[in-house]
């Protein structure tokens, strides 16, 4: 007998020791899957925790993780290895009656294996950014209102230590600890693996379980005291904003939401390659390298879609750009996730070479700029541009190459690839409506006397706010309706980014509401402003801010980094300051009031941990001065 | 401006005369999709009518359909031709308020519209197939209750002539004839495409009509009295069984599965190799050879998968391999679907060639054989082995490729693909359950004292039933709760085909139950056996019934076609039948028991019009004599 359940034997069988169970007999294993009663026969809930149940069920031996390890080891586990310890993690969850299982890690297989038995055990995932401050950790884990937290062992500090973390009001909340430390003895890990194999042990002992499998874990789920039917549209996780400016927001995710979302990130990310198990170059099985943290909306709902396609995680503790490049030549990496300023630094890299084989890459977080594409797509860097944010489970709109745009001159298909384009496979249509002088959505009464809100013209000029509707925009914010009701004002989901829409009815973003520059009347793009000013060849990255300007009420100023000197020992390209807004003044595209008052080169935009320019500090550095530590002598 | 508007006033604007509006100002345009009031914001139904305005709206200019015509003129339309074509066709049926959609045509353009103008309308779709005779079309029809059919004009006298007809008893159920000729000065083609056009006169000059435009239509269906917000569960299409012991059946597609099998078969079948405009062999745009019927189980959601990755339709009216050969070089099909035994007529045409790119062949309908895989291996067609029925959508289950069956020796690797394999990416999973002597599935208390099926061992020996559950079930027969509760029995679907389960949980039919022969006590699967039988080096096809046998009780006989004498006119190979038995007792996998008693060559084994072999013709042949028109003198 193959299959699961032989695999944990032989994986196992020395820590769980000789009173291990039997094997089940083989007619006992079949999976039911989580079908619940309640349902008629051709329904059952959309949730996408099913996925790694079935890679493993299709494919024990498909390898399903690549890792190194905290220790520098790579660890390597198939999909039966994988779906065991996830289970095991989930009947642990289930047996201890814990519903709301907190997270602070970086990329690693435990975080992966939490994901699962989270929703497995029919628990919430809350998942926290470990760059956080220790008291802004607790907020948000009290907040969400966590009975248990997974924490790896880098970060636990950060839970354990000083009087405001969350240890210290929570004294009784359990911290499962990974350590993320491969030993060839085999030896546990810390908590988190002890609590694996407590999940495993009682699967195997507990004299009340029939099916020693995950159709038994879906039984004892359900037949818990207070549990209900699982509704697709409960929710499956929470993760949080980002809080630039304010507390971060809890964001609910439905398991329905989530499993149109994976599904669409399957397609429209191309993660579906080829699993017809050729060994053929062109069309590889996905094998996907995790730059884009999982906290961040749940790694966008790409846990699920990997696992969707029996792919390959191969998982990495933290950005290194060397690494990346290693990684990418030689684990054979066919997808990868990450905001354009990863990109921008990824390709600026020394170790950056064109790559043998191409790599689909998804960009998201902020406005990429067509630079960028070009000097991707030279390192055989496919880009398939998305755009969306944690109340759209991450992408909900894609930037859809048309053959056409092989035909434009010079630049114009990588511009017409830097716009967000149109609603997902699974969405429905991205809307770019009225604002008023806020950057506030206006509605009208049309003629039946019906509000609606009015839809800018597809002229690619008049600016509004894109906002969503539909399966792909989260259930609203957890314990917070005053945010819900402004989110949802009107029954659209409003992103509060301003865009235009084009004759093709693409969508493209020029701002935040709140980062668009006012001067002289005219409405300045930052976006549209930095993607011209990397076009300098000495530029590396920009940043543009408004500032106070006497006569034209607000002007831009412009921060960048700058290239490395070639042969220079790592030192950055000076540019003078004069020059650059000259050169500024003569690129196609810049109106004289666009030109920036002033620039100021520094040695790194302050960026948050999911690779997003933090403009609201931009905008205090141009208040109060920048910072010694990334000031640049002019 | 550009987009459908624009183009439905350069196409169609000699024919819709000076009327015809001025084109709408862009800010009436933007569709805002079908999400009704009765959704929060965060859910809009699972429908995949709406994925051809969608495709629409990203690219119109992609080319749709391309189509030979009746007349042998090749047709091309691109996508926003098409969806406004469909768009026409909806107004027309919601204007005059028809709401059930008879269709009897072959792959024709005007079946394609009609599947996305009955879905955009709010109507139910029901296709008929068209080698039926009148009596049976007219039973289907009537059946279903249609209040309007489109027919193509080479089927329309099944509709019209004679007394059993459709129309002698329903004569004021209109009829739109589609002529599918195409001509360069642009006439109508018949009462079709005067309807498509008044259709979008309509949108055009109905003075109620704010929103000129899918959103417009939308908004106008709701309006409509008796309306009722659409559930993703309401019915979509009914497709029918092919009836080959009984009546037909209508089957009940619902919305909700027909979008999660078009986007399951989107990713299982790969249509989304490549939609990024690279002017790029390896992975190239959809382009889909309709050689699967459209009528049957609505070309398994084909019509809408096609669309949903703005793949192009190659239409075709009649199974043609030469031409199919053709248009596999010409037109740079990337993909078909077709009954094995389709494929093994394709392979033995004369035209057969190595294709210079590969094409992914999506294979169902009846058990293909593993010789049969290799062939086609041969020839850059490469299998998507999937399994299913009517009553799921076409396909549930595929058979997963692993990397290592390139290891196994010999056939191994081609044996293992034609197993049926794991559920679907949107299915449960697929369940083989005891049966008893009859073949009928039994249940069985488990120690909680719940009743339930139980099991087979994995041990791919033991024979049950497969069953199903979930969301890729269809909801039942129409007008039929007999038939429906016979086939949801005990909490699952019911396939009636008997299969064994391997120790890698794959499944692999053996037979429908009432194929199975059994002799001398032990069960023979006749799939198992002309799967054998196909391995001969003269032999085509093969077929294998029971026929009585007093000693044995039963005993299998061989019904075969043969391959073409190479330089022989077209004229068969012989095969005698005694050196033919002897060679098959020697074949490896075949025990004594399992020799057919005798064997019968023919010249056209009896097929469905779906492919599927007719084995109760088959043993009416034994009983009664072969027909003289098939005879082959022995």
């Amino acid at each position: 007998m193959s299959g699961p359940q032989s695999r944990l034997g032989s994986v196992l069988s020395h820590l769980l020791g000789s009173k291990h169970a039997p094997e089940p007999a083989a007619s006992e294993i079949a999976s039911t899957g989580s079908n619940e009663a309640t349902n008629p026969v051709y329904k059952h809930v959309l949730t996408p925790t099913s996925f790694l149940e079935r890679a493993a069920a299709i494919e024990p031996d498909a390898e399903a993780i690549v890792h190194i390890t905290a220790n520098g080891r790579t660890l390597r586990r198939n999909y039966a290895e994988f779906a065991d310890r996830a289970r095991g993690l989930a009947w642990y969850f289930a047996h201890h009656g814990f519903r709301r299982i907190g997270i602070l890690a970086p990329n690693t297989p435990a975080f992966l294996e939490t994901i699962f038995a989270s929703g497995a055990a029919g628990a919430v995932l809350i998942p926290a950014n470990y760059r956080l401050i220790a008291a802004d950790v607790a907020y948000v884990f009290d907040f969400a209102d966590v009975d248990i937290i997974v924490a790896d062992a880098q970060f636990s500090s950060l839970l354990t230590e000083g009087n405001e973390c969350f240890a210290a009001s929570h004294p009784n909340i359990p911290i499962l600890v990974d350590s993320d430390i491969d030993t060839t003895e085999g030896e546990l890990r810390g908590a988190f693996d002890a609590a694996v194999l407590e999940g495993l042990r009682l699967e195997a002992h507990r004299p009340d379980i029939e099916d020693r499998s995950w159709a038994g874990l879906h039984a004892f789920v359900a037949a818990q005291p207070g549990h209900k039917p699982l509704d697709e549209d409960d929710t499956i996780a929470i993760p949080f904003t980002s809080g630039t400016t304010a507390k971060p927001k809890g964001v609910e995710f439905s398991h329905r939401g989530a499993y149109l979302a994976a599904l669409a990130n399957v397609a429209e990310s191309g993660l579906n390659g080829d699993d017809n198990g050729d060994d053929d170059d062109k069309a590889a099985r996905c094998r996907y390298l995790w730059t884009l943290p999982m906290f961040h909306a749940v790694g966008w709902t790409f846990p699920w879609s990997v696992c969707a396609v029996r792919g390959t995680h191969v998982c990495l503790r933290k950005i290194d750009y060397p690494l990346i490049w290693k990684l990418l030549r030689e684990e054979g990496v066919t997808h990868f996730n990450a905001a354009p300023t990863v990109n921008t630094l990824l390709c600026a890299d020394p170790q950056a070479e064109r790559l043998a084989r191409p790599v689909k890459v998804t960009v998201a977080a902020s406005p990429p700029t067509a630079h960028l594409f070009e000097q991707m797509s030279k390192l055989n860097l496919h880009p398939v541009h998305v755009y969306g944010m944690t109340e759209t489970y991450g992408p909900i709109t894609r930037g859809y190459i048309l053959p056409s745009w092989n035909k434009l001159p010079g630049h114009q298909k990588f511009e017409r690839m830097a716009r967000q384009g149109h609603g997902f496979l699974t969405s429905m249509p991205a809307r770019v409506v009225k604002t008023d002088d806020d950057g506030n959505a206006i509605t009208a009464k049309n003629h039946k006397g019906v509000t609606t809100f009015v839809d800018v013209p597809r002229d690619g000029r008049t600016i509004g706010e894109i906002v969503f509707q539909g399966n792909i925009c989260a259930k609203g914010y957890y314990k917070d309706p005053a945010a819900t009701a402004k989110l949802f004002d009107g029954g659209v989901l409003h992103s509060g980014d301003l865009a235009v829409m084009h004759p093709d009815g693409s969508v493209q973003i020029l701002d935040r509401a709140k980062d668009i520059i006012i001067s002289g009347g005219e409405n300045i793009s930052s976006v549209a402003l930095e993607s011209i000013l990397v076009e300098h060849p000495d530029v590396l990255e920009a940043a543009v801010v408004a500032v106070p300007d006497s006569h034209w009420g607000e002007r831009p100023k412009a921060y960048l980094t700058t290239k490395t000197l070639k042969g220079g020992d790592g030192k950055p390209v000076v540019i003078e300051q004069q020059a650059f807004l000259d050169w500024v003044k003569h690129q196609s595209g810049i109106s004289r009031f666009m030109v920036p008052r002033e620039m100021e080169v520094v040695t790194e935009l302050p960026k948050t941990s999911t690779g997003k320019l933090q403009k609201n500090v931009l905008r205090q550095w141009a208040l109060k001065g920048t910072p010694d530590d990334v000031k640049v002598a002019p």
